[in-house]
């Protein structure tokens, strides 16, 4: 890695990784999750991961390089410590409470990558990536808000 | 895990191990950047976690509890990351960006975590708790916008 453009392509190929990762994890959330709001979320935001693999897809052709992943140390724990929360909190009234926490860590990991992958395509003067990738941002901090949405109004006190 | 105040508790038991990583792990970040106004930044950031972890002290206090760390997955995967990142960007144009990116990273880490717990500290009427936690959220998103400000300003375009 030696200039901006590596940089960019090496971080572009992390959130690939972490997004493929996310749409394997995603379905034993929903699974362990009977909030009918907040399933609904999730299964949203899984459709959404999977389109957002594809607009990653479209954002490696326009700089010219196929799509590769590569091992991301940062979802990895992220996921592990969600499935972590899921074991432990099983039947708990806390139960969907801790989880929303740990999509919400991974909703902000997405949120900083996608934020620094955007203002690097603008610094690099790739304008289709970059406009490419803030859609997806944008729908990272929507899912990010959703989630907060549920958690404070019917979610959190009634875990007491 | 049972209740809202079980999970309160384990999570600023990550938290607090999240914390004392970062104080570990942040002089070596500060060492390979030579950027000036990054370098200050890294070391004000460094000061303020220190001052964090006191206050996270003072919120186990206020709920009873003496403070203790959990192995925290998620933050172990992130400072992995950077030290991959060091590593790799030694010597290159673009190792500030890169640096910068991980971060960020560690950053929107901490901002999701604080953001639930004050928020469950706010459902469990635990107030200094709530104020407390708030206090830091608001460091975190500091911290965070001005590594997205010299990132912006003066680090991206020279990096290409």
């Amino acid at each position: 890695m030696k200039t901006l453009a590596d940089a960019f392509e090496h971080t572009l190929q992390d959130v690939y990784y972490a997004e493929n990762a996310i749409a394997k994890a995603l379905p034993k959330v929903i699974d362990a999750v009977s909030n009918a709001d907040l399933k609904t979320a999730l299964k949203d935001h899984l459709g959404e991961t999977k389109g957002q693999i594809k607009t990653l897809q479209a954002v490696f052709k326009s700089i010219g390089k196929k799509a590769s992943g590569e091992k991301c140390d940062a979802i990895e724990g992220l996921i592990k410590e969600t499935e972590g929360v899921i074991e432990d909190a099983k039947g708990a009234v806390a139960k969907h409470a801790a989880i929303i926490g740990c999509c919400q860590a991974v909703e902000h990991y997405e949120i900083s990558r996608y934020g620094t992958l955007r203002e690097w395509a603008k610094a690099l003067g790739k304008d289709e990536a970059h406009e490419l990738l803030s859609g997806i941002l944008d729908q990272e901090k929507a899912a990010n808000h959703k989630l907060t949405n549920i958690a404070v109004t019917e979610i959190n006190r009634p875990a007491r």
